[in-house]
């Protein structure tokens, strides 16, 4: 177990002070030792009565042979060893099992919690409580995050439904009990049903009671109403297809079409107060944290959802329109009313103006959308695992390309299943025929047939308009996410890095899951200190605290390392030399249709080189075992000259770590159920951490690309392909950062179709490449 | 999917009024139609504005043409078919998916949630919304639970903070932001630790406010404190060792010594106020469902956890006295303090006396011993997947038999895990020293060596107590628990049938696992009918009601069936017919060391008789393939003549369900994460449920016994073996209930060792069988 923070700062001891004075701790004493009971006394406030508390603290050591109140009691010096004592059971960690009582520096070193060594004088113990205080428990969260949940600001009536910052974050000083549970109803510009009327959109609103107004944590989930996966399931394509020739030419590309209008509502009255409130659902647990420390949690299902009017599409101009409506209410730029039909208008009244979004997937593709419009009032926003450019999500250079695990999904199948209207069999009633037609536009729009990037897919890429954003981006992603590949952070990222704006990046070694509930790292924090600063204005430097890159080690467990940039321009040039020259496609009727029903089978398959089922359709050329680590920091790129006996081919390539060793899986196992507490009376959260693996594996993938060979030039160019002529193709891997230790072996491994990802027609195509012509270029930091 | 509701009842029409009046709906109207709009009218609160609440209307249908909105405004007349498309709505089924729009009433039907047929008269509407409401919704709960969820009471100021009853069951009036948090020191008579004082047990109370006294839902939970999961893996026990030789013997057995006492503190003063609180921890969701509808929460881990005094002693009669001291303070018996130095006496003023326990495993356990000493207050308990005799968990006939999947587990690994003061360094720094000799002694006493039943056993035997239960007894228990095996409930529930209790019993289809939050089973209402009566006194004939047995079908998905009891005595015998007469215990190494580390590979080898890698360890009887369903009731037994070539032996039988089937999961699937709302603000819970497995699976162990050949007449006479000499067993399977469906084959297989569960020394046996003398006794309905 090792605890990463990068969130926790030191500032000078008048600043630590002021802060403790804030939060009720005692600064001043006789002696160190005066300082350390009396602050431990407050910390366990809880305990009523003098001798009840000596009897309490009397079960924490404060030495290997003395008890904690005995030594407050007795002892005239501090050590080292007693702080780190103290702090480690303070910090929850056990005894004989995370750190052995008779070396408490060395155990804390080794937890990366350790403390300076200074005891003289009151002041040095202050330090390194304040110190204690910030530090992160066993359970995900710091220290005084530990007593605030146990009501220390609630019970002592300190800054109770006041917004209080410490070290730089703010604290769990609100009360749930006094929460304001609101709804209203945005009012837009545009009709996308077309039914003549400018589109509502719902927007639930959870607030803290505060005396001043309070910034807003905002998510855009067009899943928050509900799901409808009969439909999507209805919609899901067939993908053992073949592939067909395409039509040489280029596709030719519009500016978007302005957004369809309707009769707007004017605003009959206003009003202070909503009349409508909702029941909470389970959302983004990091919207709860931020709750009770005095930001406000704004959902929005927008267009296509229940309650709301319109369509949904998939990420188009209509619904960025409507996720930013819910920005301009909140700025107070745009009407809102308190139900559907009375035209009571409402302001944000209780808003700061300063908005951020959150949210993964999907929600933070709808905040990087937003952000590319430059929406006053988006000072910030944390994608995490989302989409920059829908092409990149379900097509790849010219292929249908599934995001991994969901294959036969598309664009429409996405729109139906949060189409939660459809939910309501009275509201389906009348939308269910257009709803239909449009859905059948789509499907022509996207285009399965090509797979090129046309004006569908020109319509929803974000990163065209990256000119225009002003809100600083904490970007959040998992290098092992095969759903939103990493083509969509890499280029949002390098699409912003000459922006005035602040920007910071954090990559972990999950796949398409959310980390702020890991003891190894400090995420929540972070946020928090992001936040502080950009919402709230707190002067905490978070610009400069922060590193600009922190990307989590895929070596060993609970490390998170701090590299210059993401996406390395150093390259190393290696020639490759592939044991064959030439594989086919086309597969044995019974392995064909056991792979289509096991694409993890085939998988493992394909990766194990010793596996002779896929040795005819596959080529590999292998390393020498690795005489350094190396870190692979970026796109591995892949020239090639080949060729396809038909009119027509596709290209699966897959980079491979080779060698048996303990690897970190890629979901993270939960350490404590409902372990992580979020603030006084309030949710918990799974306490959740990414493991070493208890076997070894043999191979790991690490990076892969797919092309249709029409499109070797471009994803917009369909060329011709004559049979059994070579063509010099230029492969970009998708982005990654990975170590490869001393001693393993890279792999490049080519193969025709992809049955987790591609369309799979088994078809017969006999391919050859030119082995002299074969180089992989490795961006390396 | 299927609804089954047991805690449903349907009064006479005045009742339903009054009722229905009660909680705030209308029961007057001048047409069918307007009573039914009033009546949704009310449902739809939250709802603002008359044109903004027919717009919501407007989102449900009430005819596949026809929305509800104006439905309610312009029909005359109601349908069967009407009701049954707004039921299903508004109990959240999806439409086109979980019911068919243009056929509601035969969906209803078949969803298990039908409606009578008559609205002739408002009163027929109103009968049928009575049921609706206490119809459970998609979501776990009734649909006036959801209701209350989203604030029906709390908002409309419908008795809050007060106990109200619906269909005899309480509500969830109670708000959450006004619950009491409370820590109280109860004083036992006895001093288990030998410190000289008399044990302090930590009490953590959670309270509704309340005008008038509260009933209590007390759950005893060691491991509520923390869990010692370092200390017990290090005491667990080696089980690759050899089987040794018993010396003939009967052994004696004497009455409990009665408990050391200590010094008891006398109160210095008494107080109406407690002055520490305490932090939720995640505990069981059943007791959150109970305290927002008015029943308090009480938690205690008892002697040897933190902030108590005492030794953990795995159940002895120190843990059962100091599990009933709690009941005593609740129900006026005993002095408890505001903390442990003060000596402030506090009452449970609060309380009204009645007092149930609910729990599951060890929580359960406890509840069965505390009954067994007929403490006063203790109106009824709710043992889920308890152990009613110690020996039965850690033992089996003879033999060291662990409980399923926790090989080398003992009592004295029980006791470390959960002597949670351990976690508490300071406080173990005094009690280690004695703690560690109590624990030598224990593993003394516990008798690895040779498995018999001895006074440590008879100690922690509760139905040796049976005649002192005066409580009512709700007993539930998984037909999959291999963990507590089914003999504890069964003798248990066979021993108390004579008693005059009540008492009912529910067998589900899971291993040990919860059940409180399945949508095909209203296990929360069960328990709330029972609790309502047993505590608060209403006259709600939940005796009658309820069925005294409900046993989980484990053929059909969400099928729960009431047979007339459970233990049948109605015998089918059959002669066996087994393949060979003789089997050997040891395997080839390479095989033992590969089944020591997978014993559930090693499970699967032997079940599948097709495999040869265990051929010559087993022996097998098949049955021809059954003609008619069978319905195994109760304890299969199997007589047989059997002889080892040593002084020693053990065997391991089997009986298994032959048959390619899809069978149900033993564990359940999570539906809906989040998807139970326990109450307005309130805590949630995973809705979950048994699903038929996705692919079909050639076998399933019915049930399993283990004997140790010297104790081939009782578990308390170590009887000498001749070698060779064949000796007639008379072996009693774990009683279990087990629908085989005709086709399928029903085989006996005999094994030597278990490598999940007994001791495995891969010792060189030989045993011969009399296949002329193999019977099997089968209980049938």
């Amino acid at each position: 177990m090792k605890i990463n923070q990068f969130a926790k700062t030191t500032p000078e001891i008048g600043i630590i002070k002021t802060e403790l004075t804030q939060i009720g701790f005692p600064t001043t004493a006789n002696s160190p030792i005066e300082m350390l009971k009396k602050l431990i006394q407050r910390a366990f406030w809880q305990v009523s009565g003098s001798n009840n508390q000596i009897q309490q603290l009397n079960q924490y050591l404060a030495s290997p042979t003395q008890t904690l109140g005995n030594f407050l009691a007795t002892n005239t010096a501090i050590t080292a060893e007693n702080f780190n004592l103290i702090a480690l059971q303070l910090l929850g960690f056990q005894a004989e099992a995370d750190f052995a009582i008779s070396e408490a520096s060395a155990s804390a070193q080794k937890l990366n919690v350790s403390f300076h060594n200074h005891f003289e004088t009151s002041d040095d113990v202050l330090i390194n409580w304040y110190q204690l205080l910030n530090t992160h428990t066993k359970f995900g969260l710091t220290y005084l995050d530990q007593l605030a949940a146990q009501g220390y600001y609630a019970q002592n009536e300190i800054s109770v439904n006041q917004p209080l910052f410490f070290n730089g974050k703010a604290q769990a000083t609100f009360l749930t009990k006094d929460f304001l549970y609101e709804t209203v109803y945005v009012q837009t510009d545009f009709d996308s049903d077309n039914d003549g009327f400018n589109d509502l959109i719902k927007v639930e609103v959870t607030r803290p009671t505060s005396d001043q107004p309070v910034p807003v944590a905002y998510t855009a989930s067009p899943y928050d109403q509900g799901v409808n996966d009969s439909f999507g399931d209805r919609l899901t394509h067939a993908v053992d297809v073949p592939l067909t020739e395409k039509p040489a030419g280029t596709i030719s590309l519009q500016s978007s079409a302005s957004l369809r209008t309707g009769k707007a509502q004017a605003p009959k009255s206003t009003t202070e107060s909503t009349t409508e409130t909702h029941t909470p659902k389970p959302g983004y647990t990091l919207n709860d944290y931020l709750l009770v420390r005095g930001f406000a949690s704004v959902y929005a299902a927008g267009i296509g959802t229940i309650d709301s009017d319109g369509f949904q599409a998939c990420g188009d101009d209509y619904q960025v329109a409507s996720t930013i409506a819910v920005i301009e209410w909140l700025h107070g730029d745009r009407i809102a009313f308190t139900n559907r039909t009375d035209q009571i208008a409402i302001a944000a009244s209780w808003c700061n103006q300063n908005i951020s979004m959150t949210g993964r997937s999907y929600l933070g593709t709808l905040a990087i959308a937003a952000a590319t419009t430059g929406v006053p009032g988006l000072k910030t926003i944390i994608p995490e695992a989302a989409i920059s450019s829908w092409y990149d999500y379900y097509r790849e250079n010219g292929l249908v390309v599934a995001p991994g695990g969901f294959q036969g999904e598309d664009a429409d199948v996405l729109a139906a299943e949060t189409f939660s209207k459809s939910l309501r069999p009275g509201d389906y009633l009348t939308s269910q025929k257009t709803f239909d037609q449009y859905l059948q536009q789509m499907q022509l729009d996207q285009d399965r047939e090509t797979g090129s990037y046309n004006q569908f897919w020109e319509d929803r890429n974000y990163r065209k308009n990256l000119k225009n954003v002003t809100a600083d981006v904490l970007l959040v992603h998992g290098l092992n996410d095969w759903n939103v590949k990493l083509r969509n952070p890499a280029e949002f990222w390098q699409g912003i890095q000459n922006l005035p704006i602040s920007k910071k990046l954090i990559l972990h070694q999950g796949q398409h899951v959310y980390i702020n509930a890991f003891p190894s790292f400090d995420f929540s924090d972070i946020v928090n200190l992001w936040l502080s600063n950009k919402l709230y204005g707190v002067k905490n430097h978070v610009d400069q605290v922060l590193p600009d890159v922190i990307v989590q080690d895929n070596v060993d467990e609970d490390t998170w390392i701090t590299p210059k940039n993401w996406l390395s321009d150093k390259v190393v040039t290696q020639s490759l030399n592939f044991d064959k020259s030439e594989f086919k496609n086309e597969l044995p009727e019974a392995s064909y249709q056991k792979y289509c029903q096991a694409a993890q089978l085939w998988k493992h398959h394909l990766y194990d080189l010793n596996n002779p089922e896929l040795s005819e359709q596959r080529i590999a050329s292998v390393s020498a075992s690795l005489e350094h680590d190396l870190t692979i920091n970026g796109e591995v790129e892949l020239d090639l000259a080949i060729a396809s006996d038909q009119n027509l081919g596709m290209l699966h390539a897959a980079l491979v770590d080779l060698g048996d060793a303990k690897r970190l899986e890629v979901n993270p196992q939960i350490l404590a159920p409902k372990g992580v507490h979020l603030g006084y009376r309030w949710y918990t959260d799974n306490l959740r951490e990414f493991k070493l693996a208890k076997a070894e594996t043999p191979f790991k993938m690490i990076s892969q690309v797919h092309l249709n060979l029409q499109n070797r030039t471009s994803t917009q160019i369909n060329e011709s392909i004559v049979p059994n002529q070579f063509y010099q193709i230029h492969l970009k891997f998708q982005p990654t950062f990975y170590k490869l230790p001393a001693g393993r072996k890279l792999a490049v491994i080519l193969y025709g179709t992809d049955f987790e990802m591609t369309n799979r027609g088994n078809q017969k195509i006999h391919y050859q490449i030119n082995n002299h012509s074969a180089q992989l270029h490795i961006p390396t930091n």
